[in-house]
């Protein structure tokens, strides 16, 4: 199968997306991007593990707080049912066309929501089953899905987190039910974003009490999800705000802290997304490295944002240097694990071409996959890191290696420090900064 | 005694700030601080724990990026340990003709730095004895010092995480005698703040092996500390950036997560100050109540930012919305404890008149008394802390309770959620910022 | 007439809001605002000319980027035309009760959108018959009305300055027949608020151009304004970003050199939005004096901002220290003119009680009141402004009032300060910042 | 001369930087600058006019504020005079060296600076005679001098802004002689930055009198330089905050705004510099475009800022990006004129090797240097600028045109409005990211 195509084909004019290289000014094809080609004993596309969002690709519409539907999607039914089928059949013909190995998904994404949770239910398990038909026509994977506790206007004050128990328990129903599908689908993570689970005012709330109740909530989450055979890794998303004022799992560090503090370490990982790190005040790479230093990087939502607007512009990506540094990350870290890329990324409001929901996920992949080639050949070559080696070297040996095994004390520190001579030592920044920008334009 | 004056009295003129009450036009007198006032079985100077900080009121003389020396100080000697106890003289005039029971101080604040670390000490523990006598005879206290390992060149690619062992080691000298001097002049806590302890880039940057080293370093000063008898609190004070690009207690929450990761959770708090939690994108009271929920709130560094101005202003406290919200948490809290309120703040560049040191105090004080005799009403009659309990008292019983105490699975919780009827309950936020209103302005 | 009542009561419960005043702990009345308060020669309501905002009152429905509607309106009414006008009523209604006399529109707030544009127009001018009455019946005014070329999927490229002409004609319509009824409901201004005139990028946008559109679809909707009777002033509304990344009327000193380079200046004025000076690194004050100081102070949407969030939370305004300082700039002005404060603000989206609609605005229009209070008696007293004028003296006669006089050159200039004594003057900053606090809190 | 050398070599071990071409991995050699290589007809030092800041590399020594100097000078001496002659060696050596063709300073970064008006002036006219003989010697030239009147505690209150008239006077002490001393060194330009020309407190300023009194200074600066023969730009550089709380020259908007006012604009034009573009909310090429729409692209301070902190880092330009973003307001605007690329950007404070400051220049140069050669080949070859061309054709003629033209009334306008089919026509956003990295990498 070249690619998917179901009871209609929905990208016409379109074909199968080919790798033809640095030159080629053919929008519809990558020019880094070569899925089979082999970096350090993987492919690209092992190394990448690419993902499309449901939700930004097949379900967004262009709205924004300001403005109305702006996109035409080609599958739209009136019926929710044979709508959500078509856009399935929409999804996986995309999926193979461009070429993502793995997709991502919200509950209501792919199957109707509905007030009353028996037909909600009923009809997610379903649409359940054509997705598994789908996955298997098209060997495309279910790299992770989650459950869209945040739109509904029951969720206004919160769903795990809100203070009236009978919203926890209807969100309980979506998660359960999405933890049944993920393993019905054999989806190889599962995720917790926590939109509504936050404040708008600490005036009428009770933090502490909240907190602990969204650590119960995820603890019981975990406990089905390993009673039904769920094997894959729980993942929370983090993001300091929007919707609400502060949202709990503000960024890496917080939303670790948490993790920790009530003992959820052996099953929770961080899902980073590039644009709420940077609205947390952080850099992408910063929070991706925060997550693999202590063992927690899970998989990561791909996109940009932009530093002079203030909210979540979830961009594709096309930064080289941060695609470059998160990959450095990643790479050192041993790569992604069961996780992968997820384009968490929305073309913008008046990129109303269908093709150019292609042409933005053709960006995205070429933008990693050049970082990946460099960051490559940055560890390859071994300057930045032997660099980074000898900076620390003093430690290696030595008092400073009884230092770092806890084998001194302050006085005996205090002692050597009184007589030491200092020699002053350049961080090199600049000198580092220009060898990155010689990496990356040859 | 009225107020302490040593070899001579520099604040001329100004005389023991007296608490004159609303009203009262005089510059120089308090309109809301009221000592020895009761407030809820303890005096306003019993809740609020005030301290004047050395640094800002006594060393920082007006210097910034673009601008040099403006301030003119009455005690300044050519000598430096003459200008040593000059300025110990006229900062316990200050404090005793302020009062503020505490003072705060760097080492190198109150004692001539030197590179000869044998010099360094020998003058320090003489400078240590000065401040003990002029403690002993003005009644004062040590709220807390610390070293400064950030101002020396030598600390430019950090103190504790710097990537020469010298350097750590010369830190050392400065930890280990602070401590020796703490315990001489009975400090009640100690604190770290770790201006240096970050990264300026990633390039040059193990921050795994950094941060590991500054736990190990924390844990050497903490042991060394109970080693001699110091009974206090050990402190870490966040701050999300500057002078770093990004510094690696970020804030409360991640100070916290460090805090519990490598074991120093019976020793340490936090020491939250305003304009740093602002910084790092949360409100003041935000990062209170974060340490408080953990256990560990501190102490205080009372000031505030300018949500326009993306630095640390350290501005005198003035706004008296925010000091309310924190009292609101100091006093819900049960208090202080061993902590105080220390003015981490500094006259504007240009305030240049000697009284202006008194008078941006006497605001600080005033707006932090304004601020508790509010909280204090609040929280006496009950309106908010009502409001709050009845929004989640669906968790006080039944299956919210069985839900809290964890004696439910999900499977369970999703069963109640199928059949729950969803009441929309407003969260009243205008409703309780109005009241809030009335409790600021009768 | 107490209120306005039409075909039915549609705020049943809630009667006629009346002042009570401080210690009226009823959230249902006003605690400040006592509307004919004699406050220096004209009355609190004369003032503070207060406005109702259509579009969030009566159709915004708490949908946010990731929330769907929460907010349920007694008035919902199946057929758009009779949804119109119990709209109308229940807004009429809203205003008598709550005590705004005026009120602020756009096309399709009150009237049903439509491609159709003659139908449009029709539905748009029986519309404003129906409001024409309900302003006889009732005596409130319209302040001002505009047009909404921005939420229609048409003008996510801009209205006038859309890169496709008809696009600029089509929002030309709309325009059209604002101003038209304007002039039947005799509004006192006309506002333009670009929502859309700016850029998502500079790769496809000739800003030159675009600007140049703009400016001449203002310059033909003036002329077209003064040739069917418009007196009024048209009002530029400024706000750096969102929707757009970046809006051509970035803020009031951006929006004044337009209106000046383009010789608007006869006719145009800002219209200053508090939440919009924030977003631009300004406070609200700021933009109302660089306003007021350029004679282009037109009018106000009296709302506040979140410095936490780094978008338009168009929260009801509530910080007495920034309606303190508007009313300052307002006061000194000479007052609103024929310009208001426009409640351009949101109840929040879980604040669902229909009461919150009133408490919201109860609380903006206390916050206001108190803040004219306290910036009259401040002006009164004279105490800031003595020392504002005393601070600048030295140019008031002698060589200073040459120099501002312009009868001096720089080498008599430089002349001059070679020999000057300049003696140290501090700003007194702290001083002023305590002195606020005591005229607000007694 | 292979480069200049004063009484002594002061970095010796590095000779003439050499252009070594991509793959060099020479940290001292440029990569893609290669002065003499021609460009669209001009070489690249002729299209990019770099020129060296005085104060970042020989003056400012690491200090940050909370940390004290870092660097060593090898030319240091405790003459005043002897110091500022050996910089003035250090510094020409270095141009030579480096290769900058122009260089800029402030009057105390090159002279000494003395509270008596006298010695200052007769000093720093023996001074320019020193860098006058250093120009001929080496072919140096000077792009741009100007007066610091920020860094004196005299000027805390502002310069021209100063509420006394005696420091307003004073300041043209200096602003007079560096006009003096422009034309005696053949500047090309003059800069005024008006560091202190701000307010830290709107409660203590008169902002209106403040900006008369601004721009009657530089009309009287204008007016005595045209009077002794400055031929040149005078230049105005916006900067929103910092040092004050908020600047005058707010942005590049703000700036022109100002300059059209008080009539200046025949002799005024705005320096952009790239970390106050952003502090202010912009892009870079933002402020660049402003500034080119109105012909008052003057000269550019040539730098980056991290978007993570909110203070004006200055660092030296490494964004390829944003360097071709610039160039491609450059190139499409004629050129830099008499402008040229200043890098007001600083080593890191840990960047203490002597050869950084070759390094951090060198990677300046080569980004723009790639910035150049990329932005000529997209303008060279069309492609963005003929969509944006196509984009707004329908203004080229017919209706469109009428309307751009002036010759349609918004009546006429909205009757074409009322009939017109408006076609989708996507905004292509995420075709032109991927299009420029193509650009960018081949
Ligand atoms: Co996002
Ligand atoms: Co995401
Ligand atoms: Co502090
Ligand atoms: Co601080
Ligand atoms: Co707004
Ligand atoms: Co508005
Ligand atoms: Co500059
Ligand atoms: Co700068």
């Amino acid at each position: 199968m070249q690619y998917f195509v179901g009871d209609q084909e929905y990208f016409k004019g379109i074909g199968k997306i080919a790798f033809e290289g640095k030159g080629s000014k053919n929008p519809l094809a990558f020019k880094y991007y070569d899925a089979k080609k082999m970096i350090g004993g993987k492919t690209m596309a092992e190394h990448l593990r690419f993902a499309t969002a449901y939700w930004h690709s097949f379900c967004a519409d262009g709205t924004d707080p300001f403005g109305s539907s702006t996109m035409d999607f080609p599958f739209r039914k009136s019926d929710p049912y044979a709508n959500a089928v078509a856009k399935a059949d929409a999804a996986f013909e995309f999926f193979t066309k461009l070429g993502t190995p793995y997709y991502c998904f919200h509950d209501v994404d792919a199957s109707p929501d509905s007030e009353d949770a028996v037909a909600y239910e009923k009809t997610f398990h379903k649409i359940a089953d054509e997705l598994l038909a789908r996955q298997k026509a098209s060997g495309v994977k279910l790299l992770w899905n989650t459950a869209n506790v945040f739109t509904h206007p029951i969720y206004m004050n919160g769903a795990a987190t809100n203070p009236d128990f009978n919203v926890v328990a209807r969100a309980a129903v979506q998660v359960k039910n999405s933890l049944d599908v993920n393993v019905k689908l054999g989806g190889q993570n599962y995720v917790f974003w926590g939109g509504r689970e936050g404040y708008m005012s600490l005036l009428n709330t009770d933090m502490k009490r909240e907190q602990d109740h969204l650590a119960r909530f995820l603890t019981m989450a975990r406990d089905y999800g390993r009673s039904i055979g769920f094997k894959g890794t729980f993942l929370i998303e983090p993001k300091p705000m929007e919707p609400t004022k502060h949202q709990y799992d503000y960024d890496a560090a917080t939303t670790i802290g948490f993790i920790k503090e009530y003992g959820l370490d052996k099953d929770f990982k961080c899902n980073i997304e590039a644009n709420h790190a940077t609205l947390a005040g952080h850099t992408f790479d910063h929070d991706l490295l925060v997550s693999a230093n202590h063992g927690m990087l899970g998989s990561v939502d791909a996109n940009q944002g932009d530093p002079i607007n203030g909210w979540d512009t979830d961009e594709f990506p096309t930064d080289v240097y941060a695609t470059t540094m998160a990959m450095l990350v990643i790479l050192r870290h041993g790569g992604l694990g069961s996780g992968g890329l997820n384009f968490d990324a929305k073309r913008r409001r008046n990129s109303t071409d269908l093709e150019d929901l292609f042409i933005a996920h053709i960006g995205g992949m070429d933008s990693f996959a050049l970082g990946l080639e460099v960051a490559h050949k940055i560890i390859d070559e071994g300057l930045f890191d032997t660099f980074v080696k000898n900076r620390y070297a003093s430690f290696d040996a030595g008092d400073g290696k009884k230092f770092e095994d806890g084998s001194m004390d302050l006085a005996s520190l205090a002692a050597i420090g009184r007589t030491v001579q200092i020699e002053k030592r350049s961080g090199k920044q600049e000198y580092l900064n220009n060898l990155m920008n010689s990496y990356l334009f040859g």
